[in-house]
């Protein structure tokens, strides 16, 4: 009867349920690098802001980029769709709770400006950053153009599973290959979660991909749908066809784990399972910086069967340098990540992220609650 | 001493352990098709409603009907017992909880009429829908021919555990063979959770195989009897065991997961573990369409040492169009069930439940928790 | 490196981690039989009352063998050092629960009265049971002779942990064969969980083996001294280690799991891992016969430096007869446990108890919790 | 795709995931050896306490030291800062949590005064007491030898993650070979928790490994970074090194499992995995005898950018003599922690700690929770 058993289930895991083991050697943390490479573009650190209304407007994006770090902006959000983006924003936070579905629907009912989408990516230039935005598979032929040409740098082409192969009877599929031809800045896609799909849709010519579908506890795609892998095993397998792709062409595609990472230890473990860079929301729309003013919202489109997007309050708990570079008081991992980063590359050994991929190790561990813990790192590292 | 150990303790998996990881190929899921075939009956949506006299009563049955689905209508509850079963429902409704078990013994120790068995069975006829009944092994030689005549659709067998073959000095077992042959109309039989159990009852020319012995959290018989198989694996075994009978045989007999089934994603879990249907219970109690009047309790026939059954409350939360079709406003994956399976299948790539079954990969993953949590499902799917 | 590694980390599971699945054909509960053969002593049904001052004593002993059981009375506790121990029970359980470790300090500091330990044998004999004492490795010499000649049937040495080579410099160690030829009642030794040991005890002549060390959740062992091994694992070595013994003398040694057994789902577990009796304390302590009135306490004799043990409040909660019988209106399985080891069986399709050893598999499976979910056991089984 | 993933996931455990099996053999608790061998030191039994500042002062390293275990005070905290350290130690008690990291920081931006350095090691020599005392790696070249002439007997060189290799542009990196070579007494190393990294250290010719990164739910870094091997997978490989560098050299290097020990079960866990010695810090800060007044705080120095340290209340609860050896009227393993190491060595039938190494076995057990629930160790052991 065994072999009768066709579905072969394979463990995976989530943040929780792994750590990072320290190696043979250690470095001091002064002397890591913590440098991201996206195509053309060089990020002093490899953070991506999340592309939700509550977490990137063009003063975030300037904000973060003067901190080394790359804010991606909905093109397909309030930014697109109100010139008075500031004052829609301000209503959704002062929204009683039990009326704000309602509201967030009519927002986003609102059909997108065409000629806010240059305006959006001419803001963020002005302010001297780069200036990445994010499209959705359906309008990305109609955008992409738009946006390069207003100088953008870098085109995010995001939805929840994306694939190089989509059917559809409604629309012809997006060639990812066709629109790497056609725009002449590097092309990010996802998000995806397989060692197949990252396989195949790095061969399209794309510069990085997204990693994380219902990642961990931050998402309730898994709960609605089944579908989700924890970003854990989906980080290891993504980089595995990163490596692989990098064996047979010699070009290195970088893969950003995107969702579920609350903590500096969070962050550290995906950089450990493989990622090059990460993505984050909740962590920013928590800074003073972020527009929501301290609420965060899913950026589902209001769909006519199931609209999708709750507002939660983070709370405004930090500065953006404070959150990424410290100094900080607190003992829990929710600030200076970098920091934290740089410590645990010193601990493995690693020079480099990189370095950091080949030198750690992972091992599966029982999960660990931090409440009215003493904190006891100390001394050299 | 390793080779002492006689037994092997082999993992098993709820839909709580799992995922559903995405495909290398998406569609859109309204390209996708979730029609449902059993014996010469076809369905537009491939859910059944439990035979529980708090689920389904003749216009119930109607009501489902006429969306696609099927229900059962339990033979030998208050349906069967008493002419004016709304008053009698009503009756358990209003009952106060320390009061309920002794009315329910008293409600259920009234004779079966079995005038009453054909009358149900016309009027789900009379109006418009298909029928399907379910009679306990004990009284189906007895109940099957009347109900046949009366023009039921579907006839399902169920009992906690239903085997082949049952030993009883008290009475000939039930041979299911005879049966098939005797009632023009599919035989459903149930339940099982094994591979042997499945093809053994597949091989008696059974139409379809009901999967879940204590499925998960919503059950006590592991409470009470240690027995129990969680309800993916079961799905996986009993599904192998389908399709080495169609290999043997070329005829395709098909399961239905029954019990356990709580949200869109643990749907979607039992289809992408193999199942060609659900049966579903709590979430059809909460309809205002259900004749509980958002109570639900179970079928246990009263019983002079262990009468088991308590009545729960599920509140009436929902029009049964909206649980199953949407639209709503709920992220918990409580409502639009068929629009989330829709969506899962476009995320896996499927285009039918079978190829679902041959595309979805399950991983076994970290239980996961909403509360609190923002939903991220975006734009494409 | 993965060769250094010296010690091999085996998984062990405990009831809340296993269920058993169901067999290939059923029988009808009725046609089960569960009685149970200790040496020349033969029980109506395999459930053995733990030697404790809150569970067992003379009355008690009647009343459970009245009903096919065995209690087994301890012979250092309240009934050997107290003439009238009704009274001392009394006064247990009406001291407040500051005060009660002083007192039970005191209680347990009475010498004992060998005359006594002849007394409560002649007690429960005049009372028509079966006669079942236990004593500690260090007494056995002394007083075995006494309880056999007054009358005992089975005579249970009993410590946490029992080998049959003990080490020390203050006594000479009890030896087992010797003490099976002089006293000719059935000896049973415990307590152990491990295969080898369970073979080398029986092997020294004894009648029977309990099993069970820092079982589960029910005991601080673990949490004093790290010893511990979860009962399903247990019972799987010990029962490896019986049928090894059986194939090499064609004597067949039962043994008898004691510990951490709840509910009926906890006792069919046990009973499918192996066990051919259980031992259970718990849920006689909360029967309206146990001597404890409600109250509950560990046997362990007050110790200089750690005196073990300390009083729960189990509450009086329904008859012997309904724990063992039934008929109960709960479904958590903590009545009627004799009802559902037949259900148990019938749905495994066993017919006597090495039925059920040979046709149960159980699976891991995740715990699961019963507040609030409905019962669903019906019809035929 | 399987051969695609690079990393492998190895399972690690904690000390609440496993439990140690009994032996074949049992012995009497007082004939069992608790001694432990550091080099040319002795202790009469197998514990050090952590080097924090409110642990250990010279009273405590005496009251210690009198009961046969062994303080390790350490030299960058207030007892090198201060003359007068008893009424900084008040002020941190006395001061409101709102305003402790604050006071913290100015206490610890105290310049280390080294001439109290040999002052404290005077103390302690001056009570009757062997002197440990422990700097970080930085500090090390400087204040070896002045405390090795001050008549100390046991160095450790201690930082959160300490390598034989370190790379620094600041410094060079400490070898160990030569500062062995340099001081005439023990030299204890860590904290590390691989097999490569303790076999390395071990051949620079150090005494002692201490071992424990981030060890279970005691400590932050696996939140703020990732990092940290729980405890009894960390021993177990350390314990492997250990036993190859004997195979090698026939010298024994023992090591000391460092962090996370709560109870007497946790402690017998790390011994039964190999553990030679144990250092702890919370349960002795909770004694009469620690300077910490009943709080406790980890030792990081205050940095810019990540002060990390926090005080908590641990309460004062016992004397050290009752920790270590009892009486007790508590069943929670939190008391009499060397009466539950001889029980333990009982059970599993080892008359010393190498023994206990070579014959416990350990298991994967579900973890326990004891509220409530009643002590059941009894009899012989």
């Amino acid at each position: 009867m065994q072999g009768a058993r066709l579905k072969e289930l394979r463990p995976a895991y989530g943040f929780d349920e792994v750590a990072i083991v320290p190696g043979e050697v250690t470095v001091n943390p002064d002397q890591t690098n913590i440098g991201f490479e996206l195509g053309n573009v060089t990020l002093g650190i490899p953070v991506l802001a999340s592309a939700m209304d509550g977490v990137v407007d063009p003063d975030f994006a300037i904000a973060l980029g003067g901190l080394g770090g790359l804010a991606v902006l909905n093109l397909e959000g309030v930014q697109a769709r109100y010139e008075d983006a500031k004052s829609v924003l301000a209503e959704i936070a002062n929204t009683p709770a039990g009326e704000v579905t309602g509201l967030l629907q009519r927002v986003y009912s609102e059909p997108i400006k065409e000629a806010l989408l240059g305006e959006r990516v001419r803001e963020i230039k002005a302010g001297g950053a780069l200036c990445a935005v994010s499209v959705t598979p359906q309008t990305t032929k109609r955008f992409a153009p738009l946006v390069a040409e207003a100088g953008a740098d870098v085109l995010v082409v995001q939805s929840t599973v994306t694939t190089a192969r989509h059917i559809s009877k409604s629309y012809r599929g997006l060639i990812f290959s066709e629109l790497c031809q056609q725009v002449p800045i590097p092309v990010v896609v996802g998000n995806t979660v397989t060692y197949a799909t990252t396989l195949e849709l790095m061969r399209t010519g794309i510069a990085g991909v997204l990693v994380g579908v219902g990642p961990g506890a931050a998402c309730t795609t898994r709960e609605v749908t089944g579908v989700g892998v924890p970003q854990i095993t989906a980080t290891l397998d993504c980089s595995a066809a990163r490596d692989q792709y990098f064996r047979e062409t010699r070009r290195y595609v970088p893969i950003i784990t995107d969702g579920g990472i609350r903590t500096g230890g969070d962050l550290c473990k995906a950089f450990a399972a493989g990622a090059d860079a990460v993505m984050i929301g909740s962590p920013f729309a928590a800074t003073r910086e972020a527009p929501g003013q301290g609420y965060h919202w899913g950026m589902a489109t209001p769909h006519a069967a199931l609209p999708r997007g709750i507002r939660i309050n983070v709370g405004v708990r930090y500065s953006l340098e404070q959150l990424l570079f410290g100094p900080t008081s607190v003992n829990d991992g929710t600030q200076n990540l970098m920091g934290a980063l740089r410590v645990c590359m010193g601990m493995v050994g690693a020079l480099t992220i990189k370095d950091l991929h080949h030198r750690a190790e992972l091992v599966v561990a029982p999960s660990i609650k931090t409440e009215g813990k003493a904190f006891q790192l100390s001394g050299r590292l």
